[in-house]
Order: C-alpha cells, then structure tokens, then sequence
C-alpha cells in the first residue's frame, strides 16, 4: 500500500500527442507536482509528450512498474491489467469510467476485473476515477490538469468516492490554510474502499485527521472496523441519501442505498464525526485542529454586538451554556475601556474597546476562568488593523496550546483580506458567527451537530 | 427622507485633530466615496482635518445644514440636536452609543431625545449606529474607515440594526457581484425604524430588493403594512430568537423579544421572506436575480456526478421533483458525446463531454422543455477552461432572460477563480451544489425553505 503512494516507477497508460487526450494531463500533473520517480508513457500512436516518449508495446514497458495508472476506453483495460500484472506489476489506478456504473456490459467486464485482481492479488484504485494527489511524493494522477500553487501541503487527508467532490474538498481545504497531506478519489471501489484507506492512513505520518466523502458502504464491517481501528479523527460525509439522488449515484460510482440511521449510529459508536454537507465537513475539519471542549459552558468575545447576537442564538439552538462572567475578570476588562463602564454580558460585547492587541489578552483572561470550557472569539477587522491579523491568529494559537481549550475564531471585513489570513495557515478561521459556535459542537464527546433534515 | 440620503450640507459634530479620534473617520469617508456635497466639520478642539476647518461654536454652522452627523458623548448630544434643530436642521444622524443598550441613565436621554425629536419633527438615524451608506450620493457616514474600492454599486439595500452584521451583508454582497444600492445601520431605532426605510425604498429607483436585518422589531402593524406595501422583494433576516441572545440584543441595539411563529407568518402573509441565517440570506438575495420558478419540477445538470447526488439530495429534502428528461433532449444530448452513450438520468452527468460551450446548448435546449420550470447548472472548471467563465455566465444570463424560468449556477474550481467570476457582476453564483437547489425555493410562491431548527 506505502508503494502505492510512493512509487518509484509509474507507468501512465492511454497516453497521445494529440491535444484532446487526458492522459497527456496525467503526465503533466506528474510533471508540475515534481513526482520524484520515473514517468512511463504508454499509448498506441507514436510520439513525444513533455519529453517522454511514448511506448507503443506494452512488452516493451520495464518490468519493475510500481504503480500503473490506466485511462483506456473500458474493453481495453482488462487485457492492459492482464499483460501488466503477469509482468510483476501489482497496483493499478484504473480512471477510465464505463464499468458496473454503465450498465450491464460494464458489469460484466467489471466482474471480469475483479476475479484477475483477486487471482494475482492485485490493488487496484477505482474504476472511474482520478486517482491519487499524494503532497509528499508528488504522485497526482488527475487526467484534469491540477496546480500545485493551489494544493498545498496540510495534514488532512482526503479520501473520496467522487473525483469532483473530493476535488471541490481539496480546493477549500486548500483556501482555509489546511491543506492536504493526500487526496484518494476511489471512483467504483472495485478492490480498494475507504476501509483500506483508513486502515493505510492511521499509519501515515503526514496525515493527521481525515474527510470521507462516500455515496455508498461497500462493506459495512470492515468500515465499523476501520473507523473504530483508526486513531485519528475521520469526518464522514454520506450522501446519496434520498430516493432522488440514488438512481445518479447508482449510474456515477455503482454505489448501493444504505440504512442511514445505521450508518449514522456505527460512525457515532466507532468515536466519529458524520456531517450532512460541505459546510458542515469545513466546519468540522477546522474544528478537529482545536483541543476538546470538556464540557458545555462557552464564553463568546464579539467586537459587534450584532455578531454577538447571532452567536448567543447559535448557542442557545446547539443548547451550549453561556454563564456570566466573574466578576475580577469584568474588573480587569473594565480597567481597559476608554469610558470605563461595559456591560458585563456573555457575550461579551467590545464595540468600546478600539485596542486589538488588548482583545487578546481578554481572551487569555476568560481561558483561565475554570467556569469556561471553551471561548468563540468573534472579531472584525478594518482597514489598517488587518496588520495585527498575523498577532491575533499566533496568539490565540499560543493560548489554545497553552490552557488546553478551544478557541473558536471568526474573522469579519473584508473577505480578500479574510483569505489572505487563511491563507497563512496559522489558525483556522470560521465563516460566520454560527459557524463559530457550532464548531464546538464537533470538539464535545460524542459530537453534537446543528439539526437539519438529515440528523 | 430623500434629502438623508442626498443632502447638500452635511455637518459632523464631534472631529478632532487627534489621530485617535473616531470623528475624523466620517469625514475620511465622505471624501473617499466621493460626497458631492459640502462638508462641515465641527469639535471641541481648533484645527483642521482633511482640509476642513474645525468649527468650535455651534452658532457659527450654517444655518442650513441638511443633515447632521454626531458622535459625541451621550450626555452631549441633546443640547447639540437642540442648538442645530433650533436652527433648521431637521435630520440628525447620532452614532453615539450609551443611550437605552446602556442602563437606567441612557433611557432617561433617549426619552429626552425623543420628546425633543417628536417636538421638532426631527428625523433621527440611531442612536448607537454607523448611520448610513449611499454608494449613489457618496454619502457614507461610518465612524470606522471603509472602502470604496470594495463597496460596489447595486441595486441591494441593507437595513441592519447592528452596523456590524450589517457591513458583513455589505461586504459579502459586493463579494458576490451584487453590490449595495444604499446600506442603513439603524441601531437603537429611536425614530426613523425598519417602516420607515421601506417605505422609501419602495420609491428608491437605484433598489431593486432589500435585505434586513433586525434584533427587534419596533412596531409590528406598522411593520406588517411596510412589508406588504413595498412591491420589492425583501428577505428578513431576524436575530435575537433565543434566550442566550435576548439579554445581549437588548444591550446591544435595545431591542425587544418578538413572538417568532407571529413574526415569521406576518413575513410570509406580507409575500416575503424570512431566513435564518447569513448564508440563507445571501442564497436568498442571489436567487431573486432570477425568474419566479412557477412549479415543482427541476433538472440538474452536472459536470461532476458527486455533485448530482448532492444536488439531487438537495432536491429530495426540499422536496423537488426531478422529472425523467424527455427522449428527444435525450437524442440531443447524445449527438454531443464523445462515446454516443449518456446515462439518461435527471441529474445529468456531463463527465464524458469536455466541450464546455456545448453545456450552454444542453441548458437552453432543457429550458425549452414544457415539463420543467427550472434549472440547476453544476460546473467545475479547471485551468484554461476558466477563460469560457464569462462566456458561460452570459449565455446562461440570456437564456433566463429569454425563457424566463430560473438557472442556478454553481461554479467549482479554484476558488480565487470563483470570486473573480463572482466579480465581474455578471450573473449570481452559488457556492455549493446543495445552495444551488436551496436558491430555488425561495422563488416559488410561497417560498420554501430548507429545514434548521429556527424554522
């Protein structure tokens, strides 16, 4: 499996000089994410792309291939796996579509698939798929060009039934200052499913938590055992949960219907996250990098009161407590306002209060109080202030650590200036005051989720 | 109420040359957004500020100042509202915070206020507030520095209670390509309320919808027969609704707790809309850039099949049909694709067809279709396929036009990308599959929402 990600011999199979072909792009992919080992190019007219010449004899392909990655039309690749894997080669990322989510004749070639993998033990990621994005070995088999300015190394791996899902994943992971350390897009899950990722990953030291998206189980057990084998936080979102989307998901990646509220149950007992969307998978990734919440009493800090409004109804929907203040820590936070008199709410509100750096050191205050297990720190930011953006993320990141308590942030102005603080990738930074709240939902023993029709 | 938000003479009380006075900020506004008026500068302290001399006396202002800006002390700003008033100044906004939010004290001046407002026939802005934003007149009294390069023009108002939720209506607006027509913060709404500004911007020719957000409301008849006199759609967004909120609110803006079922059936009575939170109410004002949707049935268009099951449970929660497409559109389609087979299914999955102009000619050809009133366009776009965004946007802006039925576009991809499509103002993007079909129920009549716990 580590091979799989780390290979030193790649060979890319369906491979054309003509401009139209897709898996030119999977060399270029190879080429701009610096993939470390050797490139092979396979294809049936002869040529050059990006230097590589193109083999035309898959008997002429070095024997020692580590990973083959195919892009073939679909009555192709059986006969591509059959001569590849006779030769020594063990893995495969299959890409090409139009096996079981095709219909019957693709059924059958797909069965046909699995009992050659079965015989020859082989891996195989997909069919239908794009692949893998591994951040470390630069191993990217997208036949959509990606670019490596916009994926950036994280510890959150991304395993995917969907190409596009898990793409559109990676892309805000990306823009939240996360990251990835890789990305698995496993299409129809013929041999290899989210089991044996999740089994792989627990033992990869770049990945630190991970984003499931899957639109059906393939074996029900084996992921209640992986969940509960994996000792990392896993975020899983399920979709395909209504009778309007099983048919597509049927005809997109042949995934099956599954009892929802079982699924739901064994992700809870096995000490993990489901979301409904991907709001909520942001939402929860980001909270995943704070400490626990050890209980249910939140302080909120808002420099808008309006912000702080939105929040406190937050709270009160997620049934989180928000006691009052002590009152030694009101008396410090009143010696530091111009006009000497605050309202000593929680939350508490800092229109008043015009010293940035002063908001810090108010939230270090409020972290010390035993009473709060938790503080959402709400905060807008105009015009020359953006300057103290990088303070604020290292401080708060510096108190988190140090009291071992969650810090929810969200930063309001103007969003390119938002961006380019994510974009740091000092401290998660929440969307909206909600979100700030319910983030902590995700950070309690078992999870509370905002409600919605699906949970 | 015309004159408030298109004076000729604006004074603002209480500048100073003091680097940290907030005063100052107003008039670095009006000079950046480009007031066409005349400026008038008044503070305790002699100086200059931006070019403007600092009067010292009230008796030397022109007798004729159309409106009057204050940020003073609360105890201060009776005796200035009474010298200006008695002077002709019929129009006052007062920023000043600390008057009912604040105690016992704070009443008892807003109470003098108001009888001396009531006396004079004043119209008041706040108190406790950043006052108003006109991007038509350059009108922009905020104490905190904003910018113009970042505040569009539109045709969205914003009246917001809290100034502060209220610029993060403005900045995600403009975010979005829609820009502001005018934004109001109406804070402690001693005189001029919500009724009010309704009712002018039904008259307002540069406001074609209205976004508002309140903490209480201040008269609920008066409220109730604005909302049904304004022909404009207006989407309520109204805070406050929990018990943790209550306390806050009434600090914050003074506002009061509202019997939420009431409120919520008077909105819809009224033909309006009421969501929840933020990213409804963006959803919201983005939608109604389109045609009503005049029944049930949607198609969705994908070019990611993980995005049509999300889509597609979207639609199955929010109860929409998906009605099979008919074989001619099929046969169309067909024509199109590379290997001559689609899947013919409602999601549709372009994956096959890498002909991005051709998706514009699936869409049309499916709005011409009797059966459905409405379409959800999904589309992720990669590397130099971002050079067809404009033409896409175009296309699908004509094409609602022309049919008059509703296309929500979700864009995927970069999302630097996303946000210069959303830029050029073209058409309204949303920002997730399942946002893309939420949209859609806010155009049906009466309006539907998806399920949270507020509703």
């Amino acid at each position: 499996m580590e091979k799989l990600f780390h290979p030193e011999k790649v060979a890319v199979i369906g491979v054309s000089p003509s401009p139209e072909n897709l898996g030119r792009n999977i060399v270029w992919n190879l080429i701009r994410f610096g993939f470390q080992g050797e490139v092979i190019c396979y294809g049936r007219r002869p040529g050059h792309i990006y230097g590589h010449r193109i083999h035309n004899e898959l008997q002429h392909l070095p024997p020692d291939i580590d990973v083959a990655v195919i892009l073939l039309p679909a009555p192709r690749v059986i006969e591509v796996v059959e001569v590849l894997s006779r030769r020594g080669t063990q893995r495969f990322i299959i890409e090409t579509g139009g096996f079981s989510e095709h219909g019957e004749e693709g059924e059958r070639m797909e069965k046909a698939l699995r009992e050659l993998a079965h015989k020859r033990k082989l891996r195989i990621v997909g069919p239908n798929c794009i692949g893998v994005t591994d951040r470390a070995s630069g191993l990217v088999t997208s036949f959509m060009p990606l670019d490596p300015s916009k994926i950036h190394h994280g510890s959150v791996a991304v395993i995917a039934q969907s190409g596009g899902v898990g793409l559109s994943y990676v892309n805000l992971l990306c823009e939240e200052g996360l990251g990835i350390s890789k990305f698995v897009s496993m299409g129809n899950k013929l041999i290899l499913n989210e089991a044996d990722f999740l089994h792989h990953l627990e033992k990869d030291p770049n990945t630190q938590m991970v984003l499931l998206y899957l639109e059906g189980i393939s074996n029900g057990r084996a992921f209640y055992q992986a969940l509960k084998g994996i000792s990392k936080p896993v975020v899983v979102h399920k979709a395909n949960v209504t009778e309007a989307s099983a048919q597509i998901a049927r005809f997109h990646t042949a995934a099956m219907a599954t009892r929802e509220e079982i699924l739901t149950g064994a992700i809870v007992q096995a000490g993990k996250i489901r979301v409904v969307n991907n709001n909520q998978a942001l939402a929860a990734v980001k909270a995943l990098h704070l400490p626990p919440l050890k209980g249910n009493n939140l302080a909120i800090v808002s420099r808008s009161g309006g912000e702080a409004v939105l929040a406190a109804d937050a709270a009160g929907n997620m049934g989180f407590q928000l006691p009052p203040y002590p009152q030694p820590f009101l008396d410090f936070v009143q010696s530091l306002f111009r006009a000497g008199v605050i309202r000593p709410t929680n939350p508490l509100d800092l229109g008043d209060l015009f010293d940035i750096v002063k908001y810090t050191e108010i939230i270090e205050e409020i972290v010390r109080e035993e009473i709060f297990h938790g503080v959402v720190f709400l905060i807008q930011l105009f015009d020359r202030e953006w300057e103290l953006v990088e303070y604020i993320m290292k401080r708060t990141r510096e108190i988190c650590q140090t009291y071992q308590k969650p810090i929810s942030l969200f930063l309001g102005g103007d969003l390119q200036k938002v961006m380019g603080a994510k974009a740091l990738g000092i401290y998660p930074v929440f969307n909206s005051p909600h979100e700030a709240v319910e983030a902590m939902g995700f950070l309690l023993t078992p999870p509370r989720l905002p409600k919605t029709p699906w949970n």
